[in-house]
């Protein structure tokens, strides 16, 4: 760290705690530089071969895996699924290989001994989302590669959500282990069937492990990183979240206990949907962008002089994309009309409170006048460090109490907290180093402003990032897609640069200090 | 009016305007006894003979148009049951019968002229609910008489809501016209075939008719009132109505505009659900009992000394009504624990703003994490005199601009005003009258806590009720039936019964002065 950077981040610290979560103002020092990491110099010409040689072998096993159905949430073809895996990476000559047994979808383990100095975790989902066929141009399990705007591509479920670039990074594997023999780095395969579920078992799964994941030098999941322009986006961290329910109803609230009652009785009936409404808006500012729970932002630490460093490096880059992201929202100004680095700092550094959905009564057409026994609102809450699921449930709570909404019921459904990775990370600099190489610098953020379970690795000490060369879109949505081969002149890349970027990747670890 | 029940008035008036609505206490001075109502001593011993002799034409009348499905929703049987009453009016000598033409299903008009002094309006409706066949014990359709706990009773659709009632009554008419070759009051028949759907052409209906009903001396509506112990519940009131609908969207409230967003962008994007929900909040007190709205309680007026006569006269039945009622609902106590007379006064006197049903966003099982770009609630408040659906929508919407929620749209849906009638009109006197004479002095109550579109006609001057001897149940339901034959010993009254009550009705309001 210089001087410099640490004179700046100290100013920053100081005006960080006076800093109201309504309004994040970062200082604006020296920006990290992604361009500025040295291209990834290592050159494997025979394994590149050796790709551009199986490419029609490499796609044959994406459409194999595409072709497996293996919806979680209708339990359809899962397990089917994780032995397939189980068996590739067999193949690969992986010397541990299990099926790891859950409360749910099972897991798989794989142990890729390479006697080698560094090791790297993959992560992988191996679940699907469900699929409504008769809104596909193709059929979603059939694999079919068909002409598109960008180029040919792998029309399917799953071909770029997760399977078509986790297979690619296989077929890389496959193509180093038979040029080189073996490979770089020791692996650890690490795959889930219920990620479309919420992931509720994967902490569990990863417990078994964890020992032996603490040894590791970083967590990769293979991801398709670029838009249709070819630019690339890496973030090193994501929010936490916590998912509850609350709910008013006749038994806590008053009011009618079992069903709802004609509406004309409210004269002398208690309602649980006002009270709903009440509980609701004593929660947040009057426009709904300030959390008024006392203490909700306690907990939520200064950005970090690296994290500081980061932000103003991708502040640009965020600066030419929000009116466009605005525009595809058909928003027409973000909250108290921020924008550039104001709205940047408020999306990466901010906690929210949202309603994602509110009900209760009659919801038809027309007139039903009745007064409804229940009513219930889901709510989330991205949560940035040092939040916790744990603390913004208890802090809400204690307000509702405060506020005599002791009727009020709150029911958490899932949380977890937020997970980080540092810029200075192995990784993370082989990763700049091999986009770099392959000419395409990606802008970096501090952390997007979604959540996953992330946690589960961070949380041991390891770095995280989800990074590859590669397009696709469609994800949860019908004839999802993965570029195979690019239309002339594009800076997308095929299945072969995207598992020559792999190979690169596994070098430039096991070279990284 | 005695000195003392002025006197009392007084004092009643100089307290109401201290009174908040929260809390509607009504001085306990002296109570209306409706069995102070002299019985009705005519004996009508011809008529009354002449539909025990026709009783199974007068039932196989009521058969003939249960059988005859008019469901509006539907439009399934709707013209040709408006065809079918208006043969039947022919039948009974009416001197004009018209269909009247709508913007929806027809109404109809009818006049028998009996030169007579004083003249009724029956008001009627012809059409029912849509029906579930499955869900009976009897085609709902076929109009079949079953054994059932409460005695012999005529299964079907509308059995009881309405067309049961309604043809009882032009069964007396049949009797009235056969013994003594006329009827003893003049009649007009107005029919509408919409009121399932909440009346909408009705008003119009009723407005081609303004100048000709003022001249009339009350409106009837033929009606089973009793419960199964044989007692009468009858209403000299209604509370109106206005059902709107408020909302948040994106295009009003910034935030997503026409489809939902990922929810993690919540950091800063403008949520229309958090908007809709400080929005609703800001209506109302913390427990939702008080409308927050300035000026919404400023147009009630007072209750006039007559209506806290007519209260205080039926505290003692509701006192022993209401633990059942709200054992009924599963509500444990009333809002503020409030019970006897203080509840009674709230749910009679009372405006209310109710919640009728709020939605937007996920409202599925699980996680879905998205920012919805739109959030809806429907509302309802019942309106007492002298409130409007005009003004209690111009003050909600002023009282949103007030505080900022310019962006909240307001959709009316409906709406309408209050409806009084005197318990000294002569029509009222008179149906009281018979109610003794057949030994069911009725708990009168000044208004019901629900809705009607009665206005149409007590705007004109003309005092209404919905009143007969006669038990049905499961309106809106399936199973819906009439008593016709009551098991031995029981209070509640035949279809015999039933038609000599309206048959003494019309009699005893001619010799009402």
């Amino acid at each position: 760290m210089n001087t410099r950077r640490l004179w700046l981040a100290m100013v920053w610290l100081v005006a960080a705690t006076h800093a109201r979560s309504e309004e994040i103002r970062v200082p604006e020092t020296a920006g990290f530089d992604a361009a500025s990491v040295p291209a990834y110099a290592g050159q494997h010409t025979s394994v590149y071969a050796h790709i551009d040689e199986n490419l029609d072998v490499h796609l044959s096993h994406l459409v194999r895996w595409v072709r497996q159905p293996s919806i979680s949430a209708q339990n359809v073809g899962v397990r089917e699924m994780a032995r397939l895996l189980v068996g590739d990476l067999q193949n690969l000559g992986f010397s541990e290989v299990t099926l790891v047994e859950s409360a749910g979808h099972p897991g798989v383990w794989g142990y890729y001994d390479a006697n080698a100095e560094k090791t790297l975790v993959i992560y992988m989902m191996y679940d699907v989302q469900p699929v409504n066929p008769e809104d596909w141009r193709v059929p979603p399990f059939a694999g079919e590669v068909v002409d598109h705007a960008l180029g040919k591509v792998l029309m399917a479920r799953a071909a770029t959500n997760q399977k078509g670039p986790e297979r690619a990074f296989l077929n890389a594997l496959a193509s180093v282990i038979a040029v080189a023999g073996t490979l770089p780095v020791n692996l650890m395969v690490l795959a889930e069937g219920e990620e479309e579920l919420g992931s509720p078992n994967f902490p569990e799964i990863v417990a078994g492990y964890a020992e032996r994941l603490r040894t590791a030098d970083g967590v990769f999941f293979p991801f398709n990183s670029q838009t249709p322009s070819g630019d690339v986006s890496l973030f090193l961290g994501v929010k936490g979240i916590v998912y509850f329910e609350l709910e008013a109803n006749g038994s806590s609230s008053g009011g009618p206990e079992t069903a709802e009652i004609h509406g004309s009785y409210k004269a002398i009936a208690d309602a649980p949907a006002w009270r709903l409404v009440q509980a609701l808006a004593s929660l947040t500012s009057i426009d709904g962008n300030v959390i008024e729970v006392p203490g909700y932002y306690d907990s939520i630490r200064a950005p970090s002089e690296e994290e500081v460093w980061v932000f103003n490096g991708g502040v640009a880059s965020w600066e030419q994309r929000e009116a466009d992201i605005r525009k595809g929202f058909g928003i027409a100004e973000w909250i108290d009309g921020i924008a550039g680095r104001r709205s940047l700092a408020t999306l990466t550094f901010g906690t929210t409170l949202n309603i994602d959905g509110i009900w209760g009564g009659y919801t038809g057409a027309g007139v039903k006048t009745i007064l409804p026994h229940k009513a219930t609102a889901k709510l989330d809450s991205r949560l940035v460090p040092d939040q916790t699921p744990t603390e913004a449930l208890r802090l809400i709570r204690a307000h509702l109490d405060a506020n005599g909404f002791t009727d009020i019921v709150l029911r958490k459904i899932s949380g977890y907290p937020p997970a980080q990775t540092s810029v200075d990370a192995p990784l993370v600099r082989a990763a700049l180093g091999v986009f770099n190489k392959h000419g395409t610098t990606p802008s970096l953020s501090v952390r997007i402003a979604g959540s996953a379970p992330y946690y589960v690795f961070t949380d041991l000490g390891l770095p995280l990032i989800a990074a590859g060369m590669g397009l696709g879109a469609g994800a949860h949505a019908p004839d999802e897609y993965m570029v195979i081969e690019p239309i002339a002149g594009s800076r997308v890349a095929g299945l072969a640069e995207v598992e020559k970027f792999y190979v690169d990747l596994l070098y430039a670890l096991a070279a990284a200090r």
